[in-house]
């Protein structure tokens, strides 16, 4: 059978591929026929569950500990921009958000609950998350488009009292960190000193550049539809004035740039390069690819990389480079977002811990220096002796991903030195 | 231990009554160390689901055969109105939710989302219920205040393509008729000559008056906050002049009565009699409590009440009368919403139920005839054998709950004969 039969008729078999289920036997529930063995139906529900109501609404913080908030996750998507597929909407992507909801029950415990949702204004998300938070511990953004997603999150993060996590940027940049630090151990480069160039400057391409620009990365150029960015490109020159002089915010917004790439352009590309792809690879020794562009690397693109390349070609479910093409082309080690190729850069590896940590440890903010250590933790998991060129991060299921996160976490938290 | 410490305790152990799990084993999920035993992983999540999500995007209705949106129910409160306790907030009102969750799931094997909402504006939620439609198969409104959720409720039905069901309206009417029928078995009265006293003009009191008026009782009074609902009571009288004469709705929305109160008004009360309680229940032979008002009968009313008279005391959790002072004023027969005292009148009996027909069939609509024969249905399951005085209605977990009301309103759709 086919990838795509396999998955078709397994969730045609399943339905679903996650469940409600009540934490109360149903043995333990009802009285008996003859009304000797007394239920726990008053305590669960009326009258018993008034009191426990009751108690909440004088101190909230009960909730915590009366119910599941404590372990609850809303995942929340519009389906505008799902795995590499873009706009599909939001029923589309209700297997996507299941096959979420599943790894993080199974590898942290967490109830996640999907909701697909049919709005698409940016402020009418923003208050849609906000009106949930009584029932959740924390929240997760999941495959809404940039940069409106960008703008999304950093305002939630703000008025909300629960934490903001957005897998799409934080996931991915934890994880992509971790294998790069673990390839450049195999091909014996020095982070600080290596030529990065990331296509895409959506929510992956945003926080990839931010965490390896915080890391102390010095040369990266970030690619958007429209090439290099640089603080020249007619557009972002052209926004650096508009904003200089106070102009109205709406025209940023509708243009092909963002306050996101403003930064880039700051922050990246120092002597102002511009152009394609072609110009950015040269001498370059690292690909990262978040372009949802399928093939768009060829043989002749890596052969003009530094020695020793490496390409991240996370772009899902079509890579930027299949990996027998890029290896064939002379890279050194391939990485893909994918399950069915080794070294998956997926952040399927890091969510689940790191919402784990979250809600365990009630922490509100997630700055770049906390994923940092996330990312170092989980390099450190793959030893000298079985480090190799296909074995850079540890798998999904890892056993010590979920340990190791929780004690860097905390070890940073108690120290504030980061990485 | 009281009551009281057995809820909390129970709830404090159990930290949520509900979790979400994973259809597919852990063991099912990942590939062996060895890499030989191929697990799911590239179906349930990237790759693999991307062919799966693909495939809803070109055609919206497989959304239903591929995820759990099929078995799906949004339960959604605001918590302005929270069993009989009022204005809690959504905090609060999670544990109950959570325990109607238990019961969809033990009792119909439905995916209850308990979504506790700290939005309470009418339009907002509104909008909010349609934005979720893509993750669910029915809604389920539950404990927000009348007359808004009334008006929430007739809109959604109007603009959701999935069933939306107002628990506190159409669930307590389905019992509370079951119940005044097998009442009225059990006191030999026809019910199309019973005069009924419905106190409290709210969800549960408008849904009960609406049910009993479509079975053909002629005889009915609802009382409100200011006493008896009647054309001439002055703000009645008003609002239907202000109604006659076009003016604007807003006026109405502020004052002390609503549009469904004028609707009771026009149905009921043919004599146009005005009063209070004591005056309505003179000569009643039946008292239905949705008032949320602790002990407002007593003896003295009870007495002035015709021969057998019939006492529904559904305030939660506190009733209108307790059971044993009902009886000892003369109380022929007595039922409560309490799961601790006999006759359970509690919307808990058929939601479950109701939503397993909503969802199988796929129901857009649930008019009061389906009520009626859903009613029926139930209250056959109580045979002359075994009724009895403390026996009038079906126990929340009677197996047979399920199976009649499925067969009932499958028939009913084939006949369309209502009762």
């Amino acid at each position: 059978m086919t990838q795509k039969e396999d998955a078709i008729n397994l969730h045609r078999m399943l339905r679903g591929k996650i469940e409600i289920t009540s934490r109360v036997s149903p043995d333990n529930i009802f009285d008996d026929d003859e009304g000797n063995n007394q239920g726990t139906l008053t305590s669960i529900y009326t009258p018993g569950v008034a009191f426990v109501s009751e108690e909440i609404k004088k101190n909230i913080e009960l909730a915590y500990e009366y119910t599941s908030k404590w372990n609850n996750v809303a995942i929340i998507c519009d389906g505008t921009r799902v795995l590499g597929l873009g706009n599909i909407g939001p029923e589309a992507a209700l297997p996507v958000m299941e096959g979420k909801s599943v790894l993080f029950k199974t590898l942290a415990n967490v109830n996640a609950y999907p909701l697909c949702i049919s709005m698409s204004d940016k402020s009418k998300i923003i208050e849609f998350v906000k009106s949930i938070q009584p029932s959740f511990g924390a929240i997760n953004i999941e495959d809404i488009e940039s940069p409106k997603v960008l703008e999304i999150v950093e305002q939630l993060q703000k008025e909300l009292s629960i934490p903001v996590f957005h897998d799409d940027r934080h996931g991915t940049a934890v994880i992509t960190l971790a294998a790069l630090i673990n390839a450049l151990r195999i091909v014996k480069k020095e982070i600080q000193n290596v030529k990065v160039v990331i296509a895409g400057a959506g929510s992956a391409g945003y926080g990839i550049y931010k965490i390896l620009h915080r890391v102390g990365i010095k040369d990266i150029l970030v690619l958007d539809s429209r090439g290099i960015i640089s603080s020249n490109r007619r557009d972002i020159a052209s926004s650096l004035n508009d904003r200089s002089s106070q102009k109205n915010q709406t025209l940023l917004e509708h243009s092909t740039t963002n306050e996101f790439k403003i930064e880039i352009a700051s922050n990246t590309n120092k002597s102002n390069v511009n152009g394609d792809i072609k110009i950015a690879l040269s001498k370059s020794d690292v690909f990262i690819g978040t372009s949802g562009i399928a093939d768009m690397l060829n043989e002749k693109l890596i052969h003009s990389m530094n020695e020793n390349p490496i390409i991240f070609a996370l772009s899902n479910p079509h890579p930027e480079i299949m990996p027998e093409v890029a290896k064939k082309s002379g890279a050194s080690i391939v990485a893909t977002g994918r399950s069915d190729f080794p070294n998956q850069i997926n952040n399927a590896v890091v969510f689940p811990a790191i919402f784990r940590v979250l809600l365990d440890l009630r922490m509100k903010n997630l700055d770049e220096d906390i994923l940092i250590t996330v990312s170092k933790s989980i390099a450190d998991l793959v030893d000298n002796k079985h480090l190799n060129e296909l074995y850079i991060i540890p798998k999904i299921n890892d056993p010590r991903i979920l340990p190791i996160v929780t004690k860097s976490v905390k070890e940073y938290l108690t120290n504030q030195q980061p990485f």
